[in-house]
């Protein structure tokens, strides 16, 4: 950590650089439009959002929100390094600091955290550190080649960003899987825990309209809004629904409403800024939200039996709703000025190099020299922090 | 539910189009103005600041955040469409969405979540949502009447929303009374539940002045922010004071502390955006502030022996200080280009309508097939969810 | 109380007037780029952050969160009126009230929060509203000596905010030292209080970037933004580290992480928006994180065998970090078109002015007619508020 801090200094004062409109010979009438105040808004989900919803886990909370603060703060450094380098690796001069650079790494976060919340409870802060350096390297990579070679649509990030966090996450939670993670003690929420996590998903469901739009303009950006919007709506009524549904006295569990709420934000997102209907919106909002809360009762349990334990169930908020996502978009594509071939091929290289750089990574921190934890030792803060008061 | 998203969906499909603004054609350059950065602010007040206020209950905060979030949802779906429909049925062809008609969406969800605060804790979802259909129905329809034709000055909403939804509330608290709500065993906070509750009033407060201005522009939007950032700041001196004059000890009650502060914001509602000098704004709070703390002494208490058990005492936080509004829009008003009369027919209309619709919704879901709450479940979360720990 | 709001309410009717822009014959349109949104940023830092961010305190959570939105509200109306008498005082016919109005106000009552958080536990309401009243008096004076007689560079507010606010309450809470304050028994935080104060810290840390632009304008506020956001990022990492360093086991201290995380947006306040480059501000924040880091484990206890009991730590997060701005905003200045010897004065007249009227205030506020806090009572709710449930 401190060895990054003095590396990051030395990069940044040698290749980071003021954008033009940041400095004084631009004349510059502050920021332009909506921009700083979506960044805000992006800003808000990153460190609150999902701060708070990781802190489901009654005996984790210190770490979730904490360690979420410390990976947020080392990734919108190291991204806004390797991004800069990449997305100009051609003819690299400097990299140039504006909102738009903010808010793409800060959206580079998401992706990380959407990995730290399958690893949740199981990891030392040296190898969360060290994940996210690696991360954050192929994360960049892949975005550039989606974005700038195969130019995809994907304007809210539901394949570079949520597909790419939650496979490599989840290939990450793959390597290091213990079978005691499984139905562990300390796995659980508390009444008091439950309510703090929904103050990370109602603040993620409010901007997740700025999120999908952050990085859009003019009438595409308004189309983002308001589609994620009516999408966002109508997942979070069927998510109710079906969670009901799927209770034997028809009660609702707090662990879909939580997250599966916000899948439909996640499908709409690669295509929201293009002429979708907002029917169509909705209507995959839906999809999402009856795919998201089936995965956390059946495919999340079917995964753990398979060496695959994921504690947030990323795979249900993120990583299904991302291919339905994909999907989605790859038929919009068809009558916008995008290819059906290339978003496909956008979702193929983001699985590749996410499962392939995850489980290489995961085999790195494995390594006991980041000092992994012990499994009695999982969901629990007490080895992470002074604990003033066990609970 | 299930019905009402395939309905919506059609409906949706057949009426909803983008305004011309979030069409390629437009050229737009994305949104316009605060108009955007002012929506998020009412978005995060109606699913934080309304979800977590109503956290207090210390056996029913699953059901008061998530509810609010299913109910909201539900709201900003289904009033689009109506309020689509009403504010242009003469001459209908489409409904367009723009960040207007996000922002009245918005505020819909508002008026009936002041409702579902007279009866929280005594209802199940279905009767919440069938409260909630024929609501937005009146809603939408008295709406209309104030603004389009009796061209009332209401940019807060102090009238239509407030008013509507607080007497709305109550006629459907009148009907569904029962003895056993009264000083009921789970009626009651903790030492968490206050603490949580004060997230929902500490947002509710910041974001007020965006409520009431949200819908105004150029130097009315001003003035509606300006006047009511020092209406709350004088409304909350008062309510501290009063609180701790009401006390034997000098104490204060965090239940004044969590809603009177508010009353302010409500009172000058109605007015905000007209001439209204800051210290006739400073003076509507401090009454309002004074009204609402004795409101939740000793009116709440009357209206309870009288058959209206109103659990968030939303008489006090959004009904009288709506009435106060009312009063001095219609002083205001013949300062300025709006009549007297108008604004107290306006008030008239919305209290008529609001009882009256109230009443029949309240017979309506008494049905047992909207599969009523018993009274011994009441303010409990265990009947709705499923429970991790019990506390 | 009541006499302060009915003499407000004379000083608004006779001096306060919207200002011209907020008039129907400016034309205006609505509010100018971001400072809106920039403002509601600020005021969620003021009534949330802080408020929250004091809440670690198990026992006096209520009065933390609660006395902050008193205060707050009691400080803006007050400022209001002490700020425009100052900053036109040669002249003076009106104060016009503007977004840049607010902000000031807002911010006027960051720096009386912060002395807040010196005597946090110790006083009662009434203590703490006559020593809001005179410290907004002299702040209102060292801020308008500062800025537009010495025009030193302080765009943050790191000397006329934090230093300010620091220092005068560590001075008040010199006078009001008990030996009994220092290991109290009720002095601690519980799980849930750690949990809830990091709702403050996540708050204020994202909007920091705000605080420190909202006043300036043009390519000065973006870099603004820019330098505040990475000195941040910088400092949260270091503050990690150097916390566990500091730990026997290597754990983590839930008070750096609440407080030390935030003294980069401090220490880079006063200097942010001239051209000091990113390295720089990123150098700042970590020389900031390891200075508070160190103060919460040395210095604090240091200070208080020296008969200053800083509840908060506020010398930690707002006073050293101040300190350290004002020597980089010395060496700066001279690379600007300011004054190293001016920055030097201000931070020279700065402390002298805060420590001297904060040990007026404090014998002031001694006296037992401002009914002064038995030592048993002291971090506890109860003796403030009608306590539902003891916990």
């Amino acid at each position: 950590m401190t060895v990054f801090e003095i590396v990051a200094l030395i990069l940044f004062a040698v290749f980071v650089q003021f954008d033009s409109v940041a400095l004084p010979t631009s004349h510059a009438e502050s920021f332009h439009g909506v921009s700083y105040a979506m960044f805000q808004d992006i800003h808000v989900m990153i460190f609150v959002g999902f701060g708070f919803l990781m802190t489901f886990l009654k005996k984790y909370s210190f770490s979730s929100v904490g360690f979420n603060l410390l990976l947020a703060s080392f990734v919108i450094q190291w991204s806004t390094l390797t991004l800069g380098f990449c997305h100009s690796w051609s003819n690299f001069s400097h990299i140039l600091i504006d909102t738009e650079s903010l808010i793409a790494a800060d959206i580079c976060a998401a992706a990380i955290l959407i990995s730290f919340g399958a690893v949740l409870g199981k990891t030392s802060t040296l190898q969360l550190i060290v994940m996210a350096f690696f991360e954050v390297i192929f994360y960049s990579i892949n975005e550039t080649l989606c974005l700038q070679y195969l130019k995809i649509s994907d304007m809210g990030g539901s394949i570079v960003i949520h597909a790419f966090g939650a496979y490599f996450g989840l290939a990450v939670a793959f390597v290091l899987y213990s079978r005691d993670a499984v139905g562990h003690a300390n796995e659980g929420s508390s009444y008091q825990s439950d309510i703090s996590a929904m103050i990370g998903t109602v603040f993620l469901w409010i901007f997740w309209p700025s999120f999908n739009a952050g990085l859009a303009s003019g009438d595409q950006q308004q189309r983002a809004v308001f589609n994620t919007y009516f999408a966002l709506a109508a997942c979070t009524c069927t998510s109710f629904v079906v969670s009901s549904l799927l209770d034997r006295e028809g009660r609702y569990r707090m662990v879909h409403i939580q997250n599966s709420t916000l899948a439909g934000g996640v499908a709409v997102g690669a295509s929201a800024n293009m002429l979708l209907p907002i029917w169509l919106s909705m209507l995959t909002g839906i999809i999402a939200g009856v795919v998201s809360v089936i995965g956390y009762d059946y495919i999340s349990p079917f995964l753990a039996k398979k060496r695959i334990h994921d504690t947030c169930g990323v795979n249900n908020l993120h990583g299904m709703p991302a291919l339905i996502a994909s999907v989605l978009s790859a038929i919009i594509a068809a009558t916008a000025h995008f290819s059906t071939a290339m978003q496909a091929a956008g979702i193929g290289v983001t699985l590749g190099i996410s499962i392939l750089s995850g489980l290489i990574t995961g085999y790195i921190i494995k390594f006991s020299i980041f000092d992994d934890v012990d499994s009695q030792d999982f969901h629990l803060d007490s080895p992470h922090w002074e604990v003033t008061i066990k609970r």
